[in-house]
């Protein structure tokens, strides 16, 4: 492989040629050969292009950058934005805790790319931009790296999960009013209890997942500050007047999205609470669709020795040995997802809870796990509305036939006779494997056609 | 011991002569010896003598109650909220998880307390109130036991938590103020950075709790859904007209906090996501409480080999063998706090994931940890307040010290000569053990008058 | 309330006047109000009344501590440990991370009984024996907690768990060969396949809890190391020679298990992985019993409208509004511990991964949730084992029905007629709600008598 | 694009023509569009590719099999096993949680592989190899995919964990025995305590490791026990006589790992204990880990604020905006690790708990978690060993100044004049700011003589 020679303040490197990043890049990529290359998340890089445009066009309008400097860095920026120099990010979560390598790999894909851009050869010449007083200027990685975690996660949970989740809510919902009148059994402790709806069923589902939207879109306006203009330790050295909310101005601008200034720097350098917040409610989330998925694929069971109330639909061969199985897989990967979300909760919460004075050095870490929990559980919604809940069919028949063997509609009769007698009933028709108008006409304790007035299913819902 | 003969519908069963309980609560008594005897939390009895209370004037004022039988549970109910009868729930977390037997206690012990007030010996005559007919008229374990818990947790946190949590904000608040002109060094990756106040830190602390308390505030309003008038499935079966509105008036009128019913009564039972969101924002307090304590613990490390910049309340003797020590001990306990809350967090989330169909059977494990924590929550930022926060002094002189010495203020000369030639002065004198304005003059990049106009601590904050 | 004064390095403090407790003691209840008093596990008081007897006889017999000292000491020790003074250690788990003060609570009621023992009152003339100078001698609080803690946590894992868990084993080993002829419908993700006999079903029980108590007997050699001679931060200061191996062998016959000193104190001071790694495979058996006791209340579900596969004891009236419903009551029971267990681990292990230097202060809270753990694992278990194991008996005619009615047979043609066919027998047959041997002939795969021959359930298993 | 057409069982699929794989493949990618494709860890399919060659020779030896197509399935299975197809298998870790179609992307590369082999073109002709009837024969996806995964975690372990682990270790040991004479101050709750030198410290690091490979190497005997031969349900259905002792040889034969046929199928299925219990394991290393990490950067914490007892290698410039700073970036990449371990641990445990029946489907996420945090640890430890550990250095004139200040040295008079004296002397020099001996002698409790002769940091280690 060919070399070229980059500098730091640590003196010099050899990086592969045909790279776009230097110096400190490469120390990292050497460094930290920990997982796979190049699992920082790709949104992260893409949060950074964001702020690195925005702190060019704020310290160019407070006056401490050229403006044709300006230009350059914004216009790489917008080539990141692309996805263009993806493959020009190499570095791994597992490197140092504040990020400030891949806040120098963007400085420096950022400076050499500009210096293409002014049509000279890498390493030809002086650097057109500085990495760290050009690029980097008005920044510390400790205000620019959770600035661009915040920024990849709110977009992620905007533009994925809530729209996602969404998807399934509307899918169960729509579900929930056409099967409002199946009339079937409840069940309590997976016991039969007393008859309710399939609709009803659903919308205690539709319920669980307005509550989880509401308490997901209430962690928002905490992910939406950002740390930008806090430089290295929150007070804001070296960044001109004005520039902490110039710079935030633009990066709402710039991405379409709500995004504010920090209230305090200090906190938003030295704590990412916003992080455990905003995951908080992924993991209700994840709680909520278990619940859910649990219940459909119980429902769903059988299909000649289980519950078999629905059907989902069959979208693969269920098993490579037992012909045509057919199996809830979606409700599986759901699951799955939902497990991973509890965890990745555990592993953010322990990052969080660890800083040290001015800064908290587990940012790569948090914002993997919470940009992995967004992505999955918005895929995973759409994935199972899409091949799973818009499939649901309630199986009629079979709903009846279990409705109308239940004892529990003897619950009909506790306001009548007294739940004592009414216990009386339910429990000698379970001995004798009767029916309850059987034994409650055999113990005398109503008429036939009593019982057939007040124990009515569909009046018990 | 003596017994007495009490019935449920399984037959008779042997009950202590001197217990106010009946059946139900001996049988789960016997058939439950798991962990520490009575561990079912007293709040959530507290919380169902509200609900029971507001029940018999619910079912009262709609016709299907006499004003007698009212007044007798009514009175019991006062009873039991004065704490007079706190040793008649002897019932462990450990039961079905539906909490039936301790809703069948509270209904036992105010049918046979009952009886006495209205003059008679328990045992004689016949039941003044019926536990299932009267007491537990238009009402179910699934869904009293979650009104209980929404009950207890909501006072919990309204009345325990945030008051300590506020209170301890306010302490630091108070601090952060009082040290807002002393200067500090900085310390990023736990290694020395630019400059900062005290104040400036302490503020991050208030920012966190600020951010903390609006997060759980925000969870209230889910907390506040009572399940009450669901009955058995969520359908309200054998309630009257009207009931699940009116009874959570009077819930809200006897308890005086804002409850509603819920809109959605099968999430109610089925799914418990209001106790997961609310124990989320107390997971994250917990967080921000653990970095707090932490930092206090380190600034105040030495005396004389730690950091020593401020000084804690000495409470108690440090060691029982090393004369004179004095320890953070509060930080230890809010941080222990910190860690069992992390804890709680995952078996309410664990046992929030597995409800089936029509309930969900870890109600009493997930209220146990959710009081558990609020309750923590609060008393350890009380202690910490009062006996460690309250009591923090800066000093001074060393404060001073570690500021003079340190490299890091190099970085103000970032914008006066650039981030290399900065670099370079600060290697240098940490190689040479020298200061950074001998090495700035040595090297040539500034003048002596320049540096000491230029690096002035006060103005980098 | 009547006091007395006792004195410590800090001065004086009024003590209750009926209490044993001294100076140390009263201050730590007084400054750590947080949660309920007296929280500190009993089992670790009494772990410490072994190590505080073993130590005055490793004293005594390396000639720094008088005989009558000696058995002053150990006379109140065997007291404590019958149980007698439980009310005199009113300390909480929420105080010093080394539990500093619960160590000083054994030293001084040691004390002040032995002064009673000695004839006198408590305040009347000199101390008969010194809290730190005798009581505590070549001891630290940094080396006796982790010592009682692992005295505690062992004991009850030997005494508790193990035996807990064997029960449960036990009865499940017993139930998988009463059923090892039962031939019933195999599920795979919920849905049927292809025959086992439930006794294989229960032989995979077994197993896991096999596996499981041999991973929690692997943990024991770690947790049989006790830190005793480390003293302050493990260098075994103001011990003398031969001290450390003494008096773990007085541990060891004292206490009937086989203690013995740590190798390394500095890690037993500074870290508890040994608590980390005992509560991990605690942590396996909660998952392994999770997943068996869901299957039980998944099989035993109905007793109409779900599985009924098995009937399980019928132990207390399940509802107190549907009459007659029985539930998997103990099945709840042991869910909610293992979630319990699940959060435990986390607790512990945040706690375990947050030591500093010499001394890990998350100590109590630790040692409070591995014992919590351990006591409701194995009381769990025998309950579980007692109340619904033993009495589960399969329900032949409903495990008939289903198993003929399977179409999950069909896996026996894959040998012969090969997976396509086989598979497009069964969909045929789902399709139109036919049977297997049905389809198969009318397709022309196979004869009538080629299918009775090869399509055996009883071979299959 | 170009596709051929595939089929299985539910029909005909369009395939790119360019690709190995076949029908169930690519409904799966169609079906699971949930994060990044290709998630699967390829260490699975390796493991796959190890137990299809050892099913293809037992079955060929058993004489199911001939010896073409057995030669076949292990000549692409040779190929996998170099990596050459690894881009050939593109489903997600968030598909049906058995992994059948991962098992069937396997059958289905091998099979379309070999008919290459055999000298033709894909889909030109019949298949040489059917997926199902030959590449799956005598296997269920529930019996393969725990196989492959138990190789693949155990080959990880064995192969990358314990090297990795061993290697830190071995350099702790190193640096434990250079510096087991460097007398420095204790810290105990962070505070100053008694005396160590910094080989004991660094002994109790040793201590943990070796205690936590330990820990590890006893979970190997479980992760050993392969699950294949248990087809569909755990009884071996469709396997001939001998096959699952057979065919766990070929695997050790082939992988040169000690593994063997588990004893019990139906929990080898069922539940995946042994995942658990391994990842426990490394779940303690991560606790010690992160110990270790945190101690030492706070020992090298400053250059001139901070602790400053050890010197670190300075890897890469610490900030982008404060020159000259150097951080400690091993130390958070690894604790960084730590949290995400802590966090995989859960979600292993909650996927662990959720198993139903005869197959537990959570295994591609228990799998995936497994291999992550094995190979992180591993990775993360020869990181932290060569670029931090290898390095470090006592500042032995910082260490002498701060052991010379302390007032913990006053320990030592304990057994001279009591510890109520040793208090005294210790606290009014605390608060003179003036020396232990100073203090000792005008308290007339020592001589200057028997002050020098009593208190010797040296001997105090």
């Amino acid at each position: 492989m060919e070399y070229r020679i980059e500098k730091d303040t640590m003196g010099e490197v050899k990086v592969p040629a045909d790279k776009l990043w230097g110096a400190q890049t490469e120390r990292s990529r050497n460094n930290f050969k920990i997982g796979a290359p190049g699992s920082m998340p790709i949104e992260v890089v893409h949060g950074f292009a964001i702020l690195k445009k925005a702190a060019a066009y704020t310290n160019c309008e407070l006056g401490v950058l050229q403006v044709e400097k300006r230009d350059l860095i914004a216009a790489v920026c917008d080539e990141i934005l692309t996805g263009m120099h993806d493959d020009q990010f190499p570095l791994v979560i597992w490197q140092t805790g504040s990020g400030t390598q891949s806040n120098m790999n963007v400085n420096e894909v950022i400076a050499n790319r500009a210096h293409q851009l002014a049509g000279k050869t890498i390493g030809e010449g002086d650097k057109t931009l500085a990495p760290n007083d050009d690029v980097n200027k008005s920044q510390s990685s400790n205000d620019t790296f959770p600035t661009g975690m915040h920024i990849a996660g709110y977009k992620k949970i905007v533009e994925n999960t809530i729209p996602g989740v969404r998807t399934l809510r509307d899918t169960l919902k729509a579900k929930a009013d056409a099967f409002k009148n199946v009339v079937k059994i409840g069940r309590t402790h997976l016991m039969d209890a007393t008859p309710l709806t399939l609709g009803q069923e659903f919308s205690g589902y539709v319920s669980q997942l307005d509550h989880g939207l509401k308490a997901l879109d209430n962690t928002l306006d905490h992910l939406a500050e950002l740390a930008l203009g806090g430089t290295a330790v929150g007070t804001g050295l070296n960044t001109p007047k004005g520039y902490a909310k110039l710079v935030s101005e633009y990066m709402a601008e710039f991405s379409g999205h709500p995004f504010r200034t920090a209230d305090n720097k200090f906190e938003a350098l030295a704590a990412h609470d916003a992080i455990v917040e905003t995951h908080g409610a992924l993991k209700q989330l994840a709680v909520s669709l278990n619940k859910i998925a649990n219940d459909i694929r119980l429902m769903a069971s059988g299909p000649r020795s289980g519950i078999g109330e629905i059907s989902i639909p069959a979208n693969e061969p269920g098993s490579s040995i037992m012909p045509g199985k057919v199996n809830p897989t979606q409700c599986e990967a759901l699951t799955m997802v939902c497990a991973q979300v509890m965890g990745n909760d555990v592993a953010i919460g322990v990052g969080g809870m660890q800083g040290h004075y001015e800064l908290n050095v587990f940012k790569p870490m948090m914002a993997s796990n919470l940009l992995q929990s967004a992505q999955l559980i918005g895929d995973a919604c759409v994935s199972f509305s899409e091949h799973c809940a818009s499939g649901i069919e309630p199986n009629d028949a079979r709903i009846k036939e279990l409705l109308d063997n239940s004892l529990m509609l003897v619950t009909a009769l506790n306001t009548k006779i007294g739940y004592y007698k009414a216990a009386e009933i339910a429990n000698t028709a379970h001995k004798n494997g009767t029916t309850l108008k059987t034994e409650a006409v055999n113990l005398g304790y109503v008429t036939a056609k009593e019982f057939d007035e007040w124990v009515r299913p569909e009046d018990m819902v």
